[in-house]
């Protein structure tokens, strides 16, 4: 069934959704960035108003706080990830549930940083709350979590940042360090100019944080996660790995117990060791053995498909 | 919300679907086998039911005829997958829909041989007919080709019968021709009696058939598959393959164009190579890239899991 939806946030992620909805199903009744919006209760023009965004100017005419005032059902949260309070991110997604619309998350401060205040506001609200493109992209993570039960899943543990994935897989394959490979990475566009959350581990251990929350049905936030990045790996450590067979891949982990991310040896032709910025979930399960999900992590189009498959996953208001 | 499950087949997967329905909040109103049934509209009791069965005595004592009297929501179609008109199940199936009751089928037969059929019997019914337990077990394969729409999925490939797979990395891993690797998987338990359908490559080519009838709206049955089984593949074949850094893999491959299923060689380290009786797909899409699943792709807990997270996307009725 077809959903009116509003997108905030114009970034990748945010057009993409908008670039894809019709393609699902939905309209896009309106689409705002940081300082504007376009809006119109019968559906955006999507590709006259992605073609002036690309374009370098302001996404549309009207207010973002026009988003608010039109008929939606579905509130879809592109703006940026912030950590602490996860503000703006939680604030609109406290108003659409106060309007009892849903709300599908692609940002992940709220569901990291504030997950039991957003089951509290689910809880009282009509609308429903998913966020699959928190975690993983293209993969279906939570999905596949959600079909073998919460309770049912005992770990979920993988790569979870294609940024340091491809770093150390370039470091092992060229013989390169790391300060070279990272250059390299942001001549490539794979790294940003400023990549800290990336090879610090911030933004993998949001990912496993938010699969801990849904594992325990909250209680984590990421100061409880131990985290540590892939900056002061030698590149003579992925050498001496490579002799035994192995290499070194940034890791992590999610149980009921605890979030943990950091450097691992791992066997050089296992399936954690993918390559590139491919990522790879592994979740143990009591039921169904170990099922391994590997995919694009990130990218504008992969992540607005699990945006878009929550759009569909959510009951009828 | 929890629904009642009537569940007609009381094999591996359908006293496992018994077994785990209350972890996911359904309640189980009969289980049939095919000369008897339990039946009752408040709940059968499943622990003793599935004693008496896994005893050896019949699984209850009404007709299994009281399953379809019984006021149930979803009909669990677990029996025998049979090819052709793919009867029993497919009259199973057509009587629930008929009474405006949901469908999700563990039984391949109506999914791959009848499926225009299946669709217009659903078209007509207010209740839904869902397949994810027919292809790959545990593994979520067709959730993934929905979240991703079935017309931005250009193909689907990959290992789906375990049975074929353990024999192969037998025969490579220890040198043994295949006659010798049959007889000890029959041993195991990995190989049934009749092993034919699993070594002639019959039951993966009927999950590609199903695959290539959700990509392509229909069209496919078994006789439309090209499929080469294993059965004439000499170990000197294997051997040959390892010194080139290769193994031999029963590949499936489904397109909206056709299926095939065939030994192929693939790299010993890629993804394909999956050992033992694990089982992988490889989703080829349009806005995400390759998206690759692994796991168990059989066996009772496994394949009810995935009955079981189709009862929970059926819409209201």
């Amino acid at each position: 069934m077809g959903r009116k939806l509003a997108i905030l946030g114009a970034g990748d992620v945010g057009r993409s959704v908008a670039d894809l909805a019709g393609e699902y199903g939905h309209e896009v009744v309106a689409l705002a960035d940081s300082s504007s919006a376009a809006v119109d209760p019968d559906g955006i023009d999507v590709e006259s108003t992605l073609e002036r965004k690309v374009g370098g100017e302001s996404v549309g005419t009207d207010d973002p706080e026009a988003v608010f005032e039109t008929d939606y059902d579905v509130l879809v949260e592109a703006t940026p990830t912030t950590l602490g309070d996860a503000e703006p991110g939680f604030s609109h997604v406290e108003r659409a549930l106060e309007a009892d619309r849903h709300v599908v998350l692609a940002n992940k401060g709220p569901v990291a940083e504030r997950y039991e205040e957003l089951q509290a506001l689910e809880a009282d609200s009509a609308g429903s709350v998913r966020f699959e493109a928190t975690v993983g992209g293209a993969i279906p993570v939570l999905s596949t979590v959600e079909d073998e039960t919460p309770q049912a899943v005992t770990a979920v543990r993988g790569v979870l940042n294609g940024t340091a994935n491809f770093i150390l897989t370039r470091m092992a394959a060229e013989g390169l360090d790391y300060e070279h490979v990272l250059a390299e990475a942001q001549d490539l566009g794979v790294a940003e100019a400023d990549p800290t959350f990336d090879v610090d581990g911030t933004d993998a251990a949001l990912k496993f944080v938010i699969l801990a929350n849904v594992l325990a049905d909250g209680g984590f936030a990421l100061e409880d996660a131990d985290v540590t990045g892939i900056q002061n790996i030698p590149g003579s450590a992925l050498d001496l790995a490579a002799e035994d067979g192995r290499t070194i891949r940034l890791i992590g982990e999610a149980t009921r117990e605890g979030v943990r991310v950091a450097p691992r040896l791992v066997p050089e032709n296992g399936p954690l060791a993918v390559t590139g910025t491919r990522n790879i979930v592994q979740i143990e399960t009591k039921n169904a053995g170990s099922l391994h999900s590997s995919g694009r992590g990130a990218g504008g189009p992969e992540t607005a498909t699990a945006v878009l498959s929550d759009v569909g996953r959510l009951p009828e208001l």
